[in-house]
């Protein structure tokens, strides 16, 4: 497969194929030298490049979860949001998607440091929000989305619940139902 | 601290709170010999009760959250679900809280079998969604309680998004505006 973005951007899909692949052969644990080894690289290169093995997790794992679920511009916010939903719902049923969601979360380990994946998400999110606005819908907030949409989603496959048929499209009418029942339902805003 | 039910009900505080010590230490991989010294018992005891540390750090991280947001009987489920949103949130606040959250989302590991944790939250809330029933409340599902009160909480904590004062009763406001704008918003079963 041939991939956009000369040598620097085949590294780096070499190197982020390398780590889903051992995650998903049950491999957590596998050190920078073995990940570069399956990404025919050399380990002074992923090193230099990403710092850490957890760094390297976490810009696998939020590259390639954005990747799977982008937001497509459909003319309606219910129709880009529903679109972005079953994406995601598409991306938790398959195996790797798990997996991904789940070295996320795992590997953000004890640092305090803010996590930038629901950021980059939000900025998905923020745009597709500015366009309905453009148009004169009614738009929720980033985090009435997160909160409405996405939570349930990931709250399902990180406790292994199965996510049924039509989840994300329900989740998606939640939100609309909500929207239109009055004033903003806000929760304490979280950053 | 004088704790009831017995030596054995001992031993499990004992361990338990030598696990949550030690992944708050940052020994995320503490070994059964390390959490026996740690809690004064013999490392048989500990194989014999729970066969491996997945299945200890499972039970230790269910336990403890469990115990640390019960649900109260205040006589009305609104009132009921504040309580208890409200002490998942201050749980979630807390530190050792985080950690244990974690380590549960981690410890549940690439195997296939079902988590027992919503189960066990799923019927403290389905009594008390019981009690409001048979007072003729209108109530919702222990699915929506989870996806509109519990999903965002924890993805929250999980992705370190700071939780901001209100959150929880924010959250519960909005299953109960969703119960009163009409047909229940049904999001595909999980199971």
């Amino acid at each position: 497969m041939t991939r956009p973005g000369g040598r620097s951007a085949r590294v780096r899909d070499a190197v982020h194929d390398a780590v889903v692949e051992l995650l998903a052969a049950g491999e957590i644990d596998a050190a920078i030298p073995k990940i570069a080894e399956r990404a025919g690289v050399n380990p002074t290169s992923i090193y230099r490049r990403w710092g850490s093995r957890e760094a390297l997790l976490l810009d696998a794992a939020v590259t390639r979860l954005r990747s799977t679920s982008p937001i497509p511009d459909t003319g309606s916010l219910r129709g880009d949001l529903l679109g972005w939903a079953e994406g995601v719902e598409h991306a938790m049923r398959d195996r790797h998607g798990q997996i991904l969601l789940r070295a996320l979360v795992a590997t953000m380990g004890p640092a305090e440091q803010p996590v930038e994946y629901l950021r980059a998400r939000g900025e998905d999110l923020q745009a597709a929000l500015d366009r309905a606005e453009g148009r004169g819908e009614p738009v929720p907030t980033v985090d009435e989305v997160l909160d409405f949409v996405l939570a349930p989603l990931y709250l399902r496959v990180l406790f292994r619940r199965p996510i049924g048929p039509g989840t994300a499209a329900g989740l998606v009418d939640r939100l609309f139902t909500a929207l239109r029942a009055g004033p903003a339902p806000r929760a304490g805003r979280g950053g």
